[in-house]
């Protein structure tokens, strides 16, 4: 298993892999209309990509598993081009660099980056999102410095705006991101809620986390809890599933609070979109702001996200979880169970 | 008739009216669900107050008709208290100084602020919003420096901070803020796109407001004729509607785009909310910064506003329309006659 302590910058050394003439791959075989099942991908093998001039030959070795690649596989209109069928599902990944054919990248350097679900990847240096030079695990730049860590960072800080005193509400709160936010917003003085769709992860929010109160919206009278928590109202919502949660959540603002939509987990189809109660006089009346996250439109804010974030976990102020399966194998379900709940923390595919 | 041309710093003089001693009052009686109506009201004669300590008695000489006032008169929770049953409405007002009991305020000045709609209010300075000082006609402390012409201006440049070249979609686009917004965003060099409710008004918009397109949305195909007018879709949407007008305009924002809430007067009634399709994906998607609006958050930059918009006035850049009705028993049915398009520009009862 190909697994280093911490990255540096050097010296490099590229690790051995079985088969190393063979790239396996998972192809998107169907375009869903809703989450992808493990009958919407294939797996194949294929020849090892030679890289042209200009260009890498990396190797993954944790592929991630993210909630945006549901979007990326529908056909709709979205923020990125549909994944073309028959060919690998688009994901992020960690991986070394093989062959460098740029004078920027070592070989046997680390990577983060567009590596998409496959073995090897011929890649310009464009798809590359961090070089994975903090002294971290290695699984923790898909995590912790991957998207979902840059995201919580970035979304919570730019858009959500957080004050020392504010009261803080967060969905999906013991994932990826939820996570990280409610520490985060901890951190910056916030009294932070949590919720989530099962007691195990309630208990996780409060107990590893740090949230000061968790709630599983399953069970819980969602309205009465928030207003239990945040008897001022919510000042910043970070919010990862829309739908009766925002609601919700919504109609508990505080006078001026900032609603930061990161994901929109708990509809798995939008087109035609699903219908509910309309806001536009919630958010006048409460002066909201309620702003979009895409994490790609921040990648001048990367490096020093990173840092950041690296610099609070060496400090053991942050804790993350990560999910790890290993074996290629699991990847064709891997959409489904994070939409079913199924993971904790931060979901790998390990294929080292 | 009291007029003026233009006001000043002075010296002041306090004009005469009639009936000194007699103070008529709309009081609101019933607390409407929807719009309020004129049976929600009754007109009545009450002793001229008398100023304590640091107030001021002020005679009324335009009321001001404005949207909110729905609001105001409702019992629901909202930005401000309920107005109380059987006292006068709440409203603003342009009136003058007859007795001051304040240092700062000399017997003769006009002022607009919080007068509610009767002919003598004793208030605070608290209550005064701005000031008459600027050279204008009386009237246009009403409306063009009044809370319509402060909100658009603050509104349009502080929420929806339109860049040369965007494209601005404006609803209820021939109204006292709509028609301003316009030519404020046209001033800052945005193409302008109008949506109004009759085809007299639409040609208001681009004969006398300068709008580059409008459309009248209840015989217009809202969806095709936005998506004309903004090929590169809607950098921002100043939107006084909510409602399907919204759903339409905020499906055909751009990437990064603004959607400014300041109104919500497609639906008449709030409790419980209509339904309408869920927005998050969009705003997710489309990374849109969608903010509510009120005015009275933003006092301390009246001041500043007003004078840019005196001058944009005094340079012919702006022009505003005013639909005046002569005599308090207009009062009681104003406030329905606006939610029913009937008024042409900024509407005012003139009680002098």
């Amino acid at each position: 298993m190909v697994e280093k302590a911490t990255t540096s910058q050097g010296p490099y050394e590229i690790p051995h892999f079985s088969r190393p003439s063979v790239n396996t791959r998972v192809l998107l075989k169907n375009r869903p209309l809703a989450v992808p099942q493990p009958s919407d991908f294939a797996i194949d093998e294929a020849p090892v990509p030679v890289p042209g001039a200009g260009q890498l030959l990396i190797r993954n070795i944790y592929l991630s598993v993210d909630p945006a690649q549901r979007g990326w596989a529908q056909a709709e209109a979205n923020y990125s081009d549909p994944v073309p069928l028959d060919g690998p599902m688009r994901g992020l990944a960690v991986g070394v660099v093989i062959t460098s054919r740029h004078a920027d990248y070592a070989e046997g350097e680390y990577l983060y980056g567009w590596f998409d679900w496959q073995d090897y990847a011929v890649v310009d240096p464009s798809k590359v999102i961090l070089r994975a030079r903090e002294a971290l695990p290695l699984a923790q730049f898909a995590g912790l410095l991957g998207i979902n860590g840059l995201t919580a960072y970035l979304a919570l800080t730019g858009l959500g705006r957080p004050e020392a005193g504010d009261t803080l509400v967060v969905s999906t709160a013991a994932g990826a991101v939820g996570s990280l936010v409610g520490q985060i917003g901890k951190l910056m003085g916030c009294t932070t809620v949590g919720l989530t769709g099962d007691d195990e992860k309630v208990a996780l929010c409060t107990e590893r986390y740090g949230f000061d109160a968790a709630y599983n919206y399953k069970t819980a009278d969602l309205e009465r809890a928030v207003a239990q928590s945040a008897p001022s109202g919510v000042n910043v919502y970070f919010d990862n599933t829309g739908g009766g949660i925002l609601d919700t959540v919504l109609r508990q603002m505080a006078v001026g609070g900032r609603i930061v939509q990161c994901g929109t987990a708990a509809n798995a189809q939008w087109n035609p979109p699903p219908t509910g109660p309309r806001n536009e006089r919630e958010i006048l009346t409460r002066r909201l702001v309620w702003s979009g996250f895409v994490i790609f439109d921040h990648a001048a804010k990367y490096e020093a996200a990173a840092s950041q974030l690296a610099a609070w976990y060496r400090e053991g102020k942050l804790v993350t979880e990560t999910d790890i399966s290993d074996g290629v194998e699991h990847a064709p379900g891997a959409i489904a169970a994070l939409y079913a709940g199924a993971n904790r923390g931060k979901k790998l595919i390990y294929i080292g």
